[in-house]
């Protein structure tokens, strides 16, 4: 733990005259130094547009983009590297698979499944593509303990006319960890295509795409380790063969003329224009960091830490905590009686704990919950029981605050 | 020129066993320490993700990311900063206004304009948008110097329901500068709205938004000292706020339900899910640096280097240069005859002079050209008259070596 910690330079800072105790994972993780020395050897050595030049520069940064890309395919079990699509991130992706395929396969009568704990870029793509094909959408229950219902989710599948469902791996609010294969196989049952949000499920435990066997996954780079404007979308190569590009430009056209194009093969069919060169090549940086670890560790030592947090502040008077104690992902989400979620927020980030408050990017979810917005801690691979005792120290320094 | 060019790390490096002659900047330029540096403050001090978190961290990067919105607001006269909208490259900044306005407002027998000079990036997005919308497209004449036919201009607009129009402010291949202002009036005098690919014109020169009164303009910011994975679409408020957006999901609504859901005010509306954070805080050091040199420096000295080229390439026995003499943009294409480009662009390399060769993505005046590709030098504030003399140099070695 102290070698992890001593390669992440921004946790050896105080914040607000405390040493700071980073709990907000889940909206975007620290770098290592590795990942950060990966940029400054790009930009000082190889910076060059990549697949189009054929000097020695766009060679070696060409080469090295690609070797990223191998990398994360390998991360994942990915039959092939073609199959991973870089994105900005893992909203992205998930808009893809609506300007790719849904816009142009759905029909009216077309039923999409997703469910209520979703995370706005895993509701508003299907929201949009609904309405622009006439397709509607249904939505599976949330069990008062925060999983879905899977009868519920039978029930709708039987119904029929399903072409599309989609969920998250893993809740950013609740925790909650679905049954992922199950639940693509049950949609595959009735002829179905599945996406699956990956983003609070890759960087955490070990995944591979061919055992869930969902058509497509949506992943967040800088939510594991890698620099901001990463993330990818994985397909099935049929899929991502017969998607249409989002974008159109340059790199992304096998012939262009004045009277239409013709695009490439993917991956490249839907990066038009200038990739993030940089931010990929550090992207596989990071995947090497968590592939030395091992990502059985990282899950190890996220679910004992995460355990250990349940137990401690599920003994606060007063405590709500959101979501089934197991099977959960590395997140908690909780309220204080008597404290709005902000102000508590508010006093934790004065002692040094950063925590995320508001709603997630998941409105609808609070709507189900019945709550304006809750607290969140996240964990990651550097983080401590000792940082969990400093946020319920800090916890029980605003129930005294306010009366609490 | 030494204090620029000590800088720039890369540079100070072989190229297969020659000093590094960098002259592939319309592709992408290279970085300056201060914006390498400006990264790795980031992330070895405040990362954090933007917007929606209260912690001192988030407060941090979201003050250091609107920030650099409101240097590049600055850097190009926009009224506000809320007019910047932040992109992968210059690619997605034009496809969001086919998807954003074009898709949304473009009915059958509309016509849009624009010319055989584009880049892929300014083409293609219009021509599935007419697809899309049933609207036609028309082509400006290209003149056998490499400027367009105004006067063909005037008549395309003269024959009726022009809505839009496209044309780049500099052709990265031909190096011609459209008189911006002049095109965008008479547009507008027809009742068209008008989107400027910008993206060879703004690291180079002088611009400002409100002079050139052009509804939208497209930026590459990788292509002026910006990291890769940065570019911004710059549009008139009122244009932002009647588009949709083209992304949904995290940070782009006022609300979210099952239902459906509300748009948050431009840019955030256009940014869903987590942005490239530290680029763009990067983009705004890139911009800094900018604007120190002085952007009217910056165009002297790529004019008189241009020029300088002009002179010693067309003295080359057997050169063929593109595009017009003056005035053009700092890149020059050219083909040497009997020497096919590639061959060329080899041998350039093998003696440390980077340039680019291919179709640079205008495949359609590659056709208009009668050419299979073409060589380009192109060149920004840290190339020297010495560099241009490597160049041609290196280009006599090749012609000797191939008999040609």
């Amino acid at each position: 733990m102290a070698r992890i910690r001593q390669d992440f330079p921004i946790l050896h800072q105080e914040m607000n005259g405390h040493p700071l105790v980073y709990l907000d994972n889940a909206a975007t993780t620290q770098k290592p130094r590795q990942v950060i020395q990966a940029l400054v050897e790009y930009y000082e050595g190889y910076n060059a547009n990549v697949h189009r030049g054929i000097h020695t520069l766009a060679e070696r940064a060409t080469e090295a983009y690609e070797e990223a890309r191998a990398k994360i395919a390998r991360f994942i079990g990915s039959p092939s590297p073609n199959q991973v699509v870089f994105t900005r991130n893992g909203t992205e992706a998930l808009n893809m698979i609506a300007y790719g395929w849904l816009r142009h396969r759905l029909r009216p009568g077309d039923v999409i499944v997703t469910s209520g704990m979703e995370h706005h870029s895993n509701l508003l793509p299907w929201q949009q593509a609904a309405q622009a094909t006439g397709a509607q959408i249904k939505y599976i229950e949330l069990l008062p303990d925060g999983t879905l219902n899977q009868e519920h989710y039978d029930r709708l599948l039987s119904e029929g006319n399903v072409r599309f469902v989609a969920f998250s791996g893993a809740s950013n609010v609740l925790g909650t960890l679905n049954p992922v294969k199950e639940m693509v196989a049950k949609a595959h049952a009735v002829g179905a295509r599945v996406a699956v949000d990956a983003v609070q499920v890759v960087p955490h435990m070990p995944v591979n795409v061919v055992d869930w066997d969902a058509d497509w996954i949506a992943v967040a780079g800088h939510k594991m380790l890698a620099p901001t404007g990463t993330g990818f979308l994985w397909g099935k190569m049929e899929l991502l063969e017969e998607m249409e590009p989002t974008y159109f430009g340059g790199s992304m056209i096998s012939e262009a003329h004045l009277t239409g194009a013709k695009w490439a093969q993917p991956p490249a069919k839907f990066e038009a224009g200038t990739p993030n060169i940089a931010d990929f090549i550090a992207f596989g940086a990071a995947v090497d960091y968590l592939a030395d670890l091992g990502m059985e560790n990282v899950y190890a030592h996220e679910k004992a830490l995460t355990e250990y947090a349940w137990e401690r502040l599920s003994a606060i008077d007063g405590m709500r905590l959101f979501g089934p104690r197991q099977p959960r992902a590395g997140l908690i989400s909780f309220e204080v009686a008597g404290i709005h979620p902000h102000d508590l927020s508010a006093v934790l980030n004065a002692e040094g704990v950063a925590i995320r408050v508001g709603h997630h990017c998941a409105q609808p979810l609070m709507e189900i919950l019945d709550v304006p917005a809750t607290n969140r801690a996240s964990f990651y691979i550097y983080n401590t029981q000792a940082e969990v005792d400093r946020l319920v120290e800090s916890i029980l320094h605003a129930k005294e605050f306010f009366g609490a």
